[in-house]
């Protein structure tokens, strides 16, 4: 049931209007740079998105992780794929990792059965 | 000069086999599963190389760090990419990582005057 | 709707009712010293709010910057000021803040309701 | 009422299956280790899991927490050692730790209602 | 002695030109953004280097804390206040803090000292 | 060669007394908790001080892991019951732990020399 992935990106783009609604510019700018950073320059998208991902998971931050899963899968990376970059984010970061990476499995079970339906 | 990164892989290796040789079965093993980990599987160690840097990079471990920049450059990323990863680093951790991203950034230049002697 | 402030104040208090309610001195005794360090001192109450809310987040703790937002309001720090201390929180603390930024703004939103009411 | 408490293991549970069952070694390998880690060894199992407490706490992982209280009492942990656990890891950690205490005291009570009944 | 003081700056300023002498675009960018947070907006600059100096503490990072204490200084908090932000730093980031604390008020004490002479 | 231990004490002691000179209140109230934290209540000192250990080292502050090694020796916690709290440290806290691994061994070692003489 893909309930949990379609309130998940509701909230964010309502809130990120919220914010970049205000006169604040370090936040604007903070917001600009974010998006670029994600962009392709001498490595691919596909690949920054992973790093994206594994640096999410070991600064454990749930919302995070669940945005760079939807943007991995939409530059191609395959759920073996994914399963190695948590790897990567266990090792380093710890048994304190495993429980945001059952809720990334549970979200990317989510987002396949959506993407079956 | 090449000073802090000889002395930097000694004290690593030296205290490596001090740790290796208790008798702490899961500290070994740990150790196992951390070299298991970096392994080309789904992904080439190219790419796990740079997923372990960007994890070192946003907990902010300096020895991490150095090390993975080494392994980086041994499998063979280029200078231009490992400052993509760095972007990626800094723009996730935030301006908390600027001491270490200057660390890093010194780390290479001296290990990549090493290699040019 | 201000159903989201009124139920996180109600279990704060419960809670710690509960909690104060042990023998545990360090425990007890680490609450007083909590509630002291934002009494006035050199500097006012309401600096010490704002210093307490960047702190809150930095370290992510959604609870504590529920809270610090509801004390920098009563102090009188306005809204655009609390959006200049998410700004330093964010480049300081970087992108992985971006969603307690998001559950920030949303109960500064929810709290504003409310007292228009 | 003791409907986290079962929530919480039965998700907890689910996942590790689900995790388990791919074919990531360094993953499977590393659950491995987890769990070797707190088995009798120098230190007996009661010591290592109030460690395993300590280090959820400060590290402010709710669910390490809960599954670490409900262990610390199968090995004979009493409610007023858990809160020398506590103490120690408010003072380590600081008060950001507190929203974390608030829910560890909240689960453990809990845990005692359905013991009870 | 202000030997660490010149040290650590002159460090500071070499490495950041060197790494704004590179082609990376959301580097340089993310420079112009931590440049730009801690300009007066609706908050004075006196308050977002306190700031910002509360968030590096509770964060750890002895670099910007040496950095945000000389940035305090030439806004004019006084010792005194430096002290208040000190406080709320280790009662929100606990214990672990203090050996930063011991640290920032070394480089405090060179930073008079180098300033009476 | 016990340099680094002798430094390490010095260094702890001198910046402690400087601290708890000044007038700062919450800061000296701090103190006073961090001292009662690790006194003996329901759990003995020796528990405590490896309870302190363990979260110094996932939260990875050398100092504190360096001051409770110490303090860890003083109340009979034998080399082989330490390493038992490395392990768990490092299987929560994951590889990035591993260099505080390395310099707490590396210190106990050195403490060890000293005794021995």
């Amino acid at each position: 049931m893909s309930g949990r992935v379609k309130e998940f990106n509701a909230f964010r783009e309502r809130m990120n209007s919220r914010i970049l609604s205000t006169e604040n510019r370090p936040i604007k700018r903070f917001f600009g740079v974010d998006k670029l950073t994600y962009e392709a320059g001498q490595l691919e998208a596909k690949t920054k998105e992973m790093l994206g991902l594994v640096a999410s998971m070991v600064l454990r931050c749930d919302d995070c992780i669940s945005y760079h899963i939807q943007q991995c899968k939409k530059e191609g990376v395959t759920d073996a794929e994914l399963f190695d970059v948590f790897s990567v984010a266990l090792t380093v970061g710890g048994s304190i990792v495993i429980p945001h990476l059952r809720r990334a499995v549970a979200f990317l079970d989510e987002l396949n059965e959506k993407q079956e339906q």
